[in-house]
């Protein structure tokens, strides 16, 4: 048989948006069209490209077997995909915002019309983690994903904790190195890494998370003092998501937390972007790589794209239905400013106490007036931490509001 | 359309192999089809087992839309196998003997009958290599696969620098755990390893790779003495399985090789496996997770079953020809007892001059009549390392055979 082969069959991928990734997408295309020849028997080629200021949507939906969409935001990327959809034809996106706002009407369309949605390079680029959790771990119950989904703040974080600068500092280099952007809240405030877990959270709970519902902090409080007291204590800052069942509900949430120096996670630096997945059966399954950048997100895109060439139309799963959970249960990082006088540690571990909240270690140093008490306390659930450092910040000694970090503990 | 939805079609699995990960798929099938189905619209069910004492093959093989192999060994896996993808059927399998020793003779049988071969549980249990390197990486040329890729020489690795105890006694915990078979040779002489890198080097490179052209050494001759030194340099210890590109051939092996602490897989510990993938377009890609353990590859080999059932039949990739290196480029520690005399450091450092080889660190210890010389080379043509130790090894001063062991630099 092998011996009389014709020309392969084509496969017609039509490009919508051509900035970074959609020009490295194009020039991938280009480049692997061998390989990806002899993965998929099929001939990949790019059938036509809309910009800004070129091409004709309709002329390209006519011609394509596929669509990339790689025009971000909103709107016309929302109208293009549910479009190309209903057309019968398979969608590839990278597109964190629409997938993470407007994900059921997507996932629905999709599911109608037969088609497969693709998205790999909307969470952590070529990190493979969305492939992982919907066909790797297809005969997993998973428990828990942990993440750091934002590439700028995990080197603002790393390189405050390695230069000792403080958070503006930080910011400056990273946006003189192309990792942040001339305004960088999205990424520095968590609502990136929340469009990020709202979508992971789907994927690994079968459950319809909008972005509206993730809790998010970002990293802009984060002093070199907060730093230096975690390396006393042995524990390295992260931006972390988490999205995890408890009970019978979710919590999906981002905020900075603590690592134990021994969790797989702690030792992801600079602007990488890493994924833990847990369940019982498998314990846990981490993978890390470069966060988005164009070549990365590229090849993830054309990853999908291969991974679509090989099957016909798939349903996606169907959801199932689980409470969100807003409070959930965190060990703490306490950091206080106190004035220096008898009574004051006695004064706030009452204070802790009578909120059930039971402290782990303590370091206190002095300094002429002042003293900092800075406190790692046991597991508690988050509204009576909250509750007791309302209080605390009441307290007479205190010498300014009380700061805290969440800290992640080796076993939970 | 899902308002009148029907029971879904079936898809019938025969099962051939009902020991610890037989048993473990089995139980998966059942407790995860409703998830299998939402994800593939197919109800997953299992239509016949194969056992040593009952079940007939020629009639699962009927029966079944795809086969999964998890009997083990070469005879009579291979014939069932074969049997299977030319009466077109999938064939999931875990048999790295059968991958690594008749890979060819597989990949063409899939080939002629369109039918799909998976093998993720073959590598490293439910860590998702083959999948990455197969789908996601589609679009990127790989220039070099590191792995640790066997989780109980890592176990006794991992114990040995924690206790500071021997191989023996780690190997004799490892064997207490269940990490380690009562006869470890496969593992700790490095075979196991060396099958699952000749796998990974197939799927990377598209290169016929097998499991004879693959260098490998154990881990039987290690010290606590070698790790104690290594601390000294600040290095750890890893049985590392490298696939690379150089040039226009390929290297393929597996050695004990020390790891800068930076390095992605250097904190990789206990019965772990860990990838890391590197490519010049996305940099690198780890993923680490725990080795295989029956559940462990259960969930894997379902993760494949799950694949197979979104599309039909794809062929498989062709493969291109690439020599295989034997000679490459490494960094050395080498550990030498000799005579404490004056002249002895010169003399070792002329000989190593003399083959080209250049010393980046040393570390000298005396104790009476004797000292311990330990080195750190620059990277060089392991031929012309080895001439060198040979000949230091004849010197009058040594006082025992030179011992030496890789160094994977920061940068290459």
């Amino acid at each position: 048989m092998s011996d009389c082969r014709e020309a392969p069959p084509k496969f017609r991928i039509g490009l919508l948006g051509h900035g970074t990734v959609g020009a490295a997408f194009a020039a991938l295309v280009a480049e692997h069209a061998g390989r990806i020849r002899r993965i998929t028997g099929l001939e990949p080629e790019l059938c036509g490209v809309l910009t800004r200021s070129s091409g004709d949507f309709q002329a390209i939906l006519a011609e394509a077997d596929l669509i990339v969409e790689l025009i971000g935001g909103i709107e016309p990327a929302k109208g293009y995909v549910l479009e190309a959809m209903r057309a019968g034809r398979h969608v590839v996106t990278a597109n964190k915002q629409l997938l993470s706002q407007h994900g059921d009407e997507l996932f629905a369309a999709a599911g109608e019309a037969q088609v497969q949605l693709r998205f790999e390079g909307a969470v952590a680029g070529v990190v493979p983690v969305v492939r992982v959790l919907q066909e790797s771990l297809a005969g997993a119950r998973i428990d828990r994903v942990h993440g750091i989904v934002n590439g700028t703040t995990n080197f603002i974080l790393s390189e405050m904790a390695r230069q000792r600068i403080t958070f503006d500092q930080a910011l400056a280099e990273a946006q003189r190195l192309g990792y942040a952007e001339a305004d960088p809240s999205d990424d520095v405030d968590g609502r990136d890494a929340a469009a990020k877990m709202a979508i992971l959270a789907r994927l690994a709970f079968g459950a319809p998370v909008h972005l509206d519902q993730v809790r998010y902090e970002g990293i802009r409080q984060i002093t070199p003092d907060d730093m230096e007291y975690a390396r006393e204590l042995g524990l390295g800052l992260k931006l972390l998501g988490t999205a995890e069942r408890i009970g019978d509900a979710l919590s999906v949430r981002v905020h900075p937390a603590f690592l134990y120096p021994g969790h797989p996670l702690a030792s992801v630096g600079g602007p990488f972007n890493a994924v833990t997945v847990e369940s019982q059966a498998i314990t846990e399954i981490t993978m890390s790589g470069p966060g988005a950048g164009g070549p990365q997100t590229a090849t993830a895109v054309l990853g999908d794209v291969v991974s679509a060439m090989i099957p016909p139309a798939s349903p996606p799963e169907e959801m199932v239905t689980l409470p969100i959970l807003q409070d959930v249960v965190s060990a703490f990082y306490l950091h206080l400013e106190v004035a220096d006088e008898p009574g004051v540690l006695a004064l706030v571990a009452q204070v802790l106490a009578a909120h059930g909240v039971s402290v782990k270690s303590v370091v206190q140093r002095g300094m002429s007036e002042q003293a900092t008490l800075v406190m790692v306390t046991h597991a508690v659930l988050e509204s009576r931490f909250e509750a007791a450092t309302a209080e605390i910040s009441r307290l007479e000694p205190l010498r300014a509001p009380p700061r805290f970090i969440r800290v992640i503990e080796e076993e939970f």
